[in-house]
């Protein structure tokens, strides 16, 4: 008889698996606490101050290459990818903890700089390192980061709070961190980088944590759900629609890029709107707004910061339901998100 | 011109590496925050209270192998070695984070156990998951854990509050988890395990974190430093000289032992005393107490827990210097705790 063939969790990939373990975290919490589906947990602080807990992982081979990426923004990024998740939630970062696991061999130069970058991010943040773990490796570099931040409670912004209607915006341009991974796993990047790759390298490899953008838009009430953009606009979107029971159309031609994945999107035929709907590693922010206060807003957003708040769909009430419109038509979009599971 | 060779982290060993980095940590910290140096990172609450936090990391190859310990024992433990640093801390845990990097290979079985390990040790403890992060990994598993706890200001105990004079203790035997260890790696353990033998394997898959033991300890005035056991009495007694600027002797007949690890010593002529001092990951705590209310706390300690508060030795003045004592004369141990950096 044939021993029945095992499931892996590559059968599941990463949204399957997550699917699959969530109910373990999903037991009932005290009132005020809030577990797994957002960007960070939610705990009771003092009075009407929250404590909100995010943490991530990197590891060598899947998040990174040791070799084509530089210590010191392995360092900047590793801290700035949770801080993100903390500018998600509005709030403000205070406290980090730093858990490496390094093979033997690696040379004590490489972690110099590594510290260099990640100390660089936390001065400019003011977020102090108050602890964490080093551990040797066999093969590959492991990091895992915490960081403890905090918001006041009537600021918090959950995905959960989409409503039909509400504009769909992001803070920053789409595409460009998938634009700079592409140059780094291409063969074909020429010597000498033009300022539109260099642009988009930097982009991959030291990614601005919104933090400021966070906490302007958690005062503001007509900001409903927020998150960041960490997979890409489609499969995070995906994420506010299912949280809040909702679905949502994006318009292609809406998606804000920058001059510099334009230029390279030229050169190298990729394909544009789909690098910008499905890119992940932005680390700007996704929000829905109140649709009779968005123009209001994005004018304050712009006064403030110099740059758009762009608007590039809405939430509709077809549950689950994800549609993109290219000059007003239906448009299927051939990629769909990043799986860390799939080989 | 030979270039100069690159200096690496093997070759400064473990606590040469922490050394080399802890200046990054040890930054001038608000009032009331504590960072790096101690079992957990204490941060203010409300009121009275601190919020205390610990990371760890495991990893494949390094802290456990795959086919040596199941599925449900690595997941109680990943949770436990954790606990035992909220413990440390005289704290009660109350929240966990929980990061795995797992091989896409992986079969969702082996998953299942490992969650249901770590559920037990959560439900028995009362610790609520809130959060973490699931990504792939090229080779090795690696977990990573971060736990939150809550304990009252003046009840925590510092690494750092011995005092020469002192009376050392442990709440727990010495050397049952690297007795445990010893078997998993050696060959030689027959098919059919002797009651003994099972006790050593359990002790070093299942750990006690020592909460009670911890929150006992920490409501008594006299008991001045306390840590957990994680390295090894050799390596953690030497933390809490360093911390507290002073020196210790120990007396190797007064380690207590149990008598599984007797009897496999002697069937493995394996050497007991140095096992007892230098083997790690007892997860028991180590304390310091006020020498003239000992007797007072074992017999307290005695009637509550039924076990010993067994005293091994005394603190001593002499800054960082541990000297081990054998029927009243000096002996020099043969092993010295454990590297996670040698290869």
């Amino acid at each position: 008889m044939k021993k029945p063939k095992e499931v892996k969790v590559s059968d599941l990939g990463e949204f399957g698996f997550i699917a699959w373990f969530s109910p373990a975290f999903l037991r009932k919490l005290p009132r005020g606490v809030v577990g797994i589906g957002d960007d960070c947990a939610v705990i009771p602080w003092r009075g009407r101050k929250k404590l909100v807990v995010t943490t991530d992982m990197l590891v060598e081979g899947v998040h990174f290459l040791k070799e084509k990426i530089s210590a010191e923004d392995l360092g900047y990024k590793s801290l700035a990818v949770n801080l993100s998740d903390i500018a998600a939630m509005g709030a403000q970062p205070l406290y980090s903890f730093l858990s490496v696991a390094i093979p033997p061999e690696t040379e004590i130069s490489w972690l110099d700089k590594f510290f260099r970058g990640w100390r660089k991010l936390s001065r400019d943040t003011r977020v102090l390192l108050l602890g964490g773990d080093t551990t040797g490796s066999r093969e590959k570099i492991v990091i895992s980061v915490a960081v403890l931040g905090m918001a006041d409670e009537k600021n918090i912004r959950y995905r959960s709070a989409a409503r039909p209607g509400d504009i769909i915006a992001v803070t920053g341009t789409l595409g460009d961190s998938e634009g700079g991974l592409r140059l780094i796993l291409s063969a074909e990047t020429s010597a000498e980088l033009s300022k539109s790759e260099k642009f988009l390298l930097r982009r991959h490899c030291r990614p601005r944590p919104h933090l400021e953008e966070g906490q302007f838009l958690a005062t503001r009430p007509e900001v409903r759900a927020m998150m960041d953009v960490s997979d890409g606009i489609d499969s995070d979107l995906r994420r506010i629609m299912e949280r809040s029971g909702c679905g949502a159309e994006v318009y292609l031609e809406k998606l804000p890029v920058s001059p510099a994945l334009k230029n390279c999107a030229q050169k190298y035929r990729w394909p544009l709107e789909e690098i910008a709907a499905a890119g992940g590693e932005d680390y700007c922010l996704l929000v829905t707004v109140d649709p009779k206060k968005f123009i209001q807003l994005a004018a304050n957003f712009r006064g403030r910061f110099g740059r758009e708040l762009a608007a590039i769909g809405r939430i509709t009430p077809e549950k689950g339901r994800l549609t993109y419109l290219k000059e007003g038509k239906p448009y299927a979009l051939r990629k769909s998100g990043f799986d860390h599971f799939k080989k």
